[in-house]
Parts: structure tokens; C-alpha cells; sequence
């Protein structure tokens, strides 16, 4: 199961064979069914994730009791609470599985242990956290500059198989719009 | 002037007295002058800048011709379009001087032979980029749950020198409304 981890390292940075398996081994596989949580509002983020098969993704439940998704992790993506995760203190967040899921996960003190022995890997999640940085600064102008029609067109056209794969009132929740006006919007644009 | 970013970094990693020197010969230090633009939308993001001394400020300008703050960086900070900086394609944000500012200025060609020469740099570029991803889903939260009163008064507590600094309709543009409005509430919440 930590041969796909392996793979997604060895995209980034080039990583001896023998070094594989003593990696692998920081890590413990888990399995989570779709909507279970693998960590709620009030815990501490105790594990980074990393996803082997299936879908989390990152949500809050705002003052009306909505929950409002704002970041999902597809194969071969990252997730935590970063803030709760480095400092160990309460998230305001929880972590959900949208499938049924395969995951890596990795507690802090593993990581900084895994880091220490493997320098190299800093090069790897470096470039993972700036892609995310990256993201989140063209998310904040596509949220201001874009209809919400327009916002579903470029993620569609960005990102085809998640558009497929997420149910839709996922998809509705992290656009900020109702389900209702995102079959509108589907059914406006399908040729 | 690169006293300041040796310092940044050995808050975060061990850094042996003599690689000061070499890290230091790899940065340009410039000055810009306030309302200076390091960088124009429709260019490609050359350098990835630190600030020794002042303010830049990440804008885009919207449809309608508004100038859109989406991050500051004060002394300590790092900034740059990470999208434009990592694949040297065309950005399409605006880089500015908010105040007469002293940076440190390094290409991306030269941070690559850079971290090359000193891979223990991967660990502080790691930790920059990890704040700011995990800065960014908060953000999303408050962007959502607050009133723009409770964003403002949010970030006044947590960053009061910075709310003190930064010109009012820059900071208005940058919480998302208008001049007017903050000095309404900053008034409102004047004790």
C-alpha cells in the first residue's frame, strides 16, 4: 500500500530503492468507510494523511449547522489541519471520508523522526506545501473575479474526474451554492 | 542587509556561522519606493522576494478595475506568485511596495543552486510554505463564519502592528469593503 506514497515521492525528488522501505515503515495504513471521520472539531489533527484510494476531504460546520467543505484530497494528495497538526492544539475542523478510503497516515513526532532521518524528504513536502500555497492564492481571485457559474466551468475543465467522482452536493457545498443551482448550472452547460 | 534573512532562517534550522556568507551571495538586494510595482500583472514572476525592511503587498485588479489585495508581507516575510515563480509563466497578479522597502531578491534558477548547495534550506522553505498553506484554510474559515466587524477585529488583535502600518483603503480592500465602512467600525470600536 505504500508503494503509491513511493511513486508520488519519487515524482519529486529521487529517492535510493533501499531507502523505500524504512520510509514505508514510519507510515500505518488505515481504512475508513465513506462519511466516517477520521477526525472531528475539538480534537487535535494527531495524523498528516496522505490518500492511496478514494476521497477526504476538509470541512467546518458553520453558525447555521451547515457544513461547509474547503478542501478535498483525491489519490496521491495531502491532508491535515496544518495549524492543529504542527502545534498539536484543538482543530476547528473535521476530516471526512467521501468513499471508502485507503490512506497513509503519519502522527507528528513520526514525521519529524522521518524527516530527520530522510533530510531529502523536506526537499518533497516543500514542493507539496508550495503547490498548496500556490492554489490558495489564485483560489482567493477565481472567489472574487469569477460567477459561480464560471467557477464551476474552470474547475470542471481543471479538475474532469473529481467533477465526476464528488457527489454533488460536496461540490455544491465547497462552490458555495445550492445543489439546486448546480444541476442548473449542469444541466445549462452539457452539450 | 542579508543580517535579517540569516537570522529569519536560523530561527528555524541550524545554520553553521560560515554558510552565512555563501547564502547571502546568492540574493540582490533592491529598493523600491513606495507605490513602486516589483511586478505587473502579464509578466512572469521573477524573484521570489524577502522583505528586510517595509511592506509589499500581492494585488490583482477585478473586472471592474479595483485593485484586490490578497496578501501582505511585512519585515520577515516572503512573497512572490508561486504559480508564475515555480513554472515561469505569465502572472496575473501585481507586486507592490506599500511602503519605501528594502528586499532581498534571489531568481528562481538561482534558489534551485541555491538549495542544491544547502539542501537544509528545503526544511526552512518547507516550514514558510507549510504556515502559509495552514494560514490559507483558516482564512477560508473566517471568510465565511465572520461578520466583516469580526474580521476586522480579528485581525487588529492578532496582527496590531500591521493594522497600525497599512494605509486604511489597502486594508479595507484587502478584508473586502470599502474605506467608509472600516472607519465606521474602527471608530465603533474605539475605547
Amino acid at each position: 500500500m505504500t508503494e503509491a506514497l513511493i511513486n508520488h515521492i519519487s515524482r519529486y525528488i529521487s529517492l535510493p530503492e533501499h531507502d523505500a522501505g524504512a520510509i514505508s515503515g514510519y507510515f500505518t495504513p488505515l481504512s475508513f468507510r465513506k462519511k466516517e471521520n477520521l477526525m472531528a472539531a475539538g480534537q487535535v489533527c494527531r495524523n498528516h494523511y496522505f490518500v492511496v484510494k478514494g476521497c477526504l476531504r476538509l470541512f467546518f460546520i458553520d453558525e447555521k449547522g451547515s457544513e461547509q467543505t474547503i478542501q478535498f484530497a483525491l489519490e496521491n494528495w495531502w491532508l491535515a489541519d496544518y495549524t492543529s497538526f504542527s502545534n498539536q492544539k484543538t482543530s476547528a475542523f473535521y476530516i471526512q471520508a467521501v468513499e471508502n478510503s485507503a490512506v497513509l497516515a503519519i502522527d507528528v513526532h513520526k514525521q519529524e523522526q522521518l524527516l530527520a532521518q530522510f533530510p531529502a524528504l523536506e526537499r518533497y513536502f516543500r514542493i507539496i506545501h508550495q503547490r498548496a500555497h500556490a492554489a490558495a492564492q489564485y483560489r482567493q481571485q477565481y472567489t472574487h473575479d469569477m460567477t459561480r457559474e464560471e467557477m464551476y466551468l474552470h474547475f470542471a475543465q481543471s479538475y474532469p474526474d473529481f467533477v465526476q467522482r464528488v457527489p454533488q452536493y460536496l461540490l455544491a457545498s465547497f462552490l458555495g451554492f445550492t445543489p439546486e443551482y448546480l444541476s442548473e448550472i449542469r444541466s445549462r452547460n452539457r452539450t
